[in-house]
């Protein structure tokens, strides 16, 4: 949506000595924010405002105008040296610069896939002893608290209701206090010292699941975990669905806005209950979800996204009250909203990105999110593309005949022997369907065992007569003319037989070659062969139950070594943790739009031809 | 209450050139902020946030850092021969600057005390032709907007309550529209071009009455003004009265900020249905208030403001959505309140220093505020002191044994001739009591004519016979052993004689004694003579009433040629109005608490001998 591509061309490079990371910034960046993108740690307890006088750094190469808070907290002989505060410099030409060494050794804690993370939330606590007012020193509330503040190092804003509780605030409490910032806004003045009780939760904000985590934000620690439908399925699976429903009835839109903030809320009630931790502690959410359920939480009409050309209201980071979106935590609370690349590669591939770091990290990486959608990334710290794939509902079960969502008996795991089926599936019960990581072993396997030619045709048992073991002739049929494979026999289920017939494996070769065709297109865009890829990591809960030989051969995914095939389980709720626990992930999260390419496939004139090249399967001594 | 002393110590000088206006300002102002406070005008649509890039001035002497700004806007061999985007430029040390002739004649207007100002409101209308998207150009609504209105120099925020209205107000108008902005709040997003409509109100928030003007913010002319008592005044005539009703039950203060708006919205209805200019095109207020009346309207406890040592919970200026406080405009629209310099010199005053742009200008003036409390401010662009005297409630006749409101019927104006009393009253009515001019009148002719001495002792008939007529002798009464002179008898009252003793003149020389001591401080503090004044500024409705021999001669204010005393009317209402129509001027207001040094009374060592020394009358023959 930004046009990243023209922004890029205007980067300039800034090295970081001793461990000599590097990155390219648009020019105007500040150091500070540079150095947050390569997750090089500086020192700062204002957050990049040019209030603690901490992040200073010397330049050794580039130009570096002496800035007015320069003169405010450096030495003369060390501006002569060349050292700076890295968060009032902006780079304007190529740099390199000098990181000292952290003055104590920061608490971290490890994140996403292997990420360690430096604790420094957004919110902050500030206890405050403020000198009592006397008739010379008459300087309003807000005034006295914003000076102690900046004494202390932070800049501080402050809205009319936490202005409304000030005058009995400071008073009740002898004027010692402790002021709560979640970056410059205050959001209470507590009596006394509370710094030691602190938290926030981070939610993952599915299409179907919601799950939140409670996090305290003094020790990087989770103090618990819950999860729940979201209630706005009741209107439809996907979120085109949920987008139509606002467009047939008019209080539709506040009605999914109201379902969205009421899952959120009860799992708040869960969490704080069963940690005995007050909502009035709760001073900040994360929330990563794709755009749609972006705009339907905070109540802006999504329909834009679903029609061409697929504009929508807002997809930046939004840092707004909870309360104005009916979140209920501290009523001053904060909510973090991740931002969106493209109207279908949303906030929590941003958030995917963020805990797996693809676009800031030095290994060419393929980032691929299974769903309705397939949202893909490619990329590393130089340049990283990102696209979505409509792969239709087949992963999900639906549209398959035997299709079945991921609920006990579904079949998650098929392995087809030497002479018959094995099933695995969920909660070990009867099998009774198929879901979509059973789907794709189907196929994998019917492909494997000769049962299916490349094309995606299943054979017939005529067709393999004497090639294979009577066993598995027999679960080759024919229904109303079109063939199937028995995945399961009236004796095997208890009941009905399970049969997967040619149309699914139609199905299933529509979806992956939508997937298919988006990483192919990328590659392209990005000039690189499977060969290239130092990774492939499978995102999303899907992600983590496909079987990785399986992917890769029906298609899915590139033919690269399986041991550089690895699910990365829920990424974007780990990304949204990693925006609760440290400001300067969470900035990287919000210029991530800026440096990650959105490549649209609608309209593209070689994407029909690529999209018929993969529909089928690789053939079988291609993989390595 | 800002320590403005300090503050002062490292001001730095600054000249504008052709015109040599020059000022003094903190170290770190910009250029184009400075010049906004000397009332240069220098070219700008952006409101100096460096997007319009039309203020360049030339830099004649000081330093000059070239920004980013000023590489984007300017052309390098003008950045090589000193010019600058002025709102870019942070003065550090003396300057001198050259500022170009303005493009084209701005609107003006004239207010307050023949001020000539600007129309430059801080509410913009923007008509713009956005781009419909595409699938080339899927930028989302919001960044669509900020990039057209950054193309016209415009920088913008938004609510989410204006992006919610986004995706339906672009679609419908087929992204043709008018973007609404305060500052760089967007607060509005109407279709077509609505740029001819465009209105704003400037209230002068009296404790006793609130006037309302409508202003059209294209022409810069009034459409109408309203005033009505301020419904608050139900529970207390006095600031100390409705603050004691805050204190006095849980309710209280909820209910006086309800008041408040229930007040302004009653003179908005009357507005807005007799102008027909609907609420909707109203996009912003200002508000002059003192202090106690700024916290009722919005909601903080004022108690703080009535009890030593006088420390508020805030005095800055204070930008908000109108809503937050009650107040129906457009549902976006904002409201400016006025800073105020102290707990008793508020925003009220503040508007009035705009309005005569005292601390600004060249000449010393004085200018006086009398009512419940006198507020005072002394000086000229180098230095300005201000205070407040506790007058108590004899000028607005009470206390006073026949004092009344200024109403019907009530004395405003008294002359005691050679053998009679000739009164004025208000609608010609037929004498009902005395209000604050006409005791003022009172007090001066009784001394003009002898019968009361410079102690203000009253003389008895006894004591002047054969040295007045018996026509006035007759006058001379004695009430309960209490001397007294009759004002009216019953038969020019066709009632009740009205009587004038000397109790109230003792009322009177207390509250006069209070305000003279504030200015004889300030004169102390400035170092300076009434010979050194070279206008006395007599403001708010009471001051338009006085006569200002009168109270010259009873020493309210210092012994200055007539010709130098000068009423100014409601000049807080012009100061709102002036606001309203021009942010330079506005800033000009935000920065006056720091400018202007608050000098508190109470606990002052030489206050006590000061008010004995003024509590009597000047010889009559030291009057110039």
């Amino acid at each position: 949506m930004e046009p990243a591509a023209a922004v890029k061309a205007g980067n300039v490079k800034v090295t970081f000595l001793p461990k000599e990371t590097s990155t390219r910034v648009p020019a105007g960046t500040t150091l500070f924010h540079a150095a947050a993108w390569t997750g090089q740690p500086i020192e700062s307890t204002c957050g990049g405002r040019g209030t603690c006088g901490k992040c200073r750094v010397q330049v050794i190469e580039g130009s570096a105008p002496v800035g007015p808070a320069d003169l405010q907290h450096l030495a003369q002989e060390d501006i002569a040296c060349g050292w700076r505060l890295s968060c009032q410099l902006e780079v304007r030409d190529e740099m390199v610069v000098q990181v000292p060494r952290l003055l104590s050794t920061p608490k971290t804690a490890m994140f996403g896939v292997g990420r360690q993370v430096l604790l420094d939330p957004n919110v902050h606590k500030v206890h405050l002893h403020l000198a009592e007012p006397t008739l010379h020193d008459q300087r309003p509330d807000l005034l006295r608290l914003r000076e102690a503040l900046r004494q202390e190092g932070f800049a501080m804003r402050a809205d009319l209701a936490v202005v409304r509780t000030l005058p009995k605030a400071l008073r009740d409490a002898g004027f010692e206090v402790t002021a709560v910032l979640c970056g410059e806004d205050l959001v209470a003045v507590e009596p006394g010292d509370t710094t030691g009780a602190c938290f926030g939760i981070a939610f993952d904000l599915g299409t179907t699941t919601i799950v939140g985590t409670l996090m305290d934000l003094n020790s990087g620690e989770a103090r618990g975990v819950v999860s729940t439908l979201n209630a706005q399925a009741i209107h439809g699976g996907d979120v085109l669905s949920r987008i139509s429903h606002t467009m047939g009835k008019k209080e539709g839109l506040h009605e999914m806005q109201h379902f969205a903030a009421f899952t959120i809320n009860g799992l708040i009630e869960r969490l704080t209950s069963e940690s005995g931790v007050p909502p009035e502690q709760i001073y900040e959410i994360t929330v990563a979800g794709n755009l749609t359920m972006m705009h339907l939480l905070l109540g802006i009409d999504p329909e834009p996204i679903a029609v061409t050309p697929f504009a929508p209201a807002v997809a930046h980071g939004m840092d707004l009250r909870a309360r104005d979106i009916g979140i209920t935590i501290h009523p001053e609370g904060r909510a973090f909203l991740f931002p969106a690349i493209g109207a279908y590669v949303g906030g929590d591939i941003v958030a995917g990105l963020l805990a797996t770091a693809l676009p800031r990290g030095n290994k060419l990486r393929l980032f691929v999110d299974v769903g309705t959608n397939g949202e893909i990334a490619l990329g590393s710290e130089p340049r990283t593309l990102a696209t979505a794939a409509p792969a239709g509902p087949a992963f999900e079960g639906a549209e398959i005949s035997c299709g079945m969502r991921a609920t006990t008996g579904a079949i998650e795991g098929v392995q087809i022997t030497e002479n018959t089926v094995v099933l695995q599936t969920i909660d070990d019960a009867p099998p009774a369907g198929l879901c979509g990581s059973g789907l794709i072993d189907a196929v994998a396997q019917l492909y494997r065992r000769g049962l299916m030619d490349a094309t995606g045709r299943m054979r017939s048992a005529e067709e393999l007569a004497g090639r294979i073991p009577g066993s598995l002739a027999s679960r080759l049929v024919g229904v109303e003319g079109v063939r199937a494979f028995v995945l399961a026999t009236e004796e095997e289920t208890g009941g009905r037989r399970i049969l997967f017939s040619q149309k699914d494996v139609r199905q299933l070769q529509f979806a992956k070659g939508s997937i298919a065709s988006g990483i192919r297109i990328l590659m392209k865009e990005m000039g690189v062969t499977p060969d290239d890829l130092q990774e492939v990591l499978l995102a999303g809960a899907f992600g983590s139950y496909i079987h990785p030989d399986a992917a890769r051969m029906i298609g899915l995914v590139p033919a690269v070594p399986l041991s550089r095939i690895r699910a990365v389980g829920n990424a974007a709720g780990e990304g949204a943790k990693i925006a609760l626990l440290s400001y300067r992930e969470r900035e990287a999260a919000e210029v991530m739009p800026s440096r990650v390419e959105y490549i649209e496939l609608s309209g593209r004139a070689d994407f029909n031809d690529i999209f018929m090249g993969v529909l089928g399967f690789p053939p079988l001594d291609s993989l390595p």
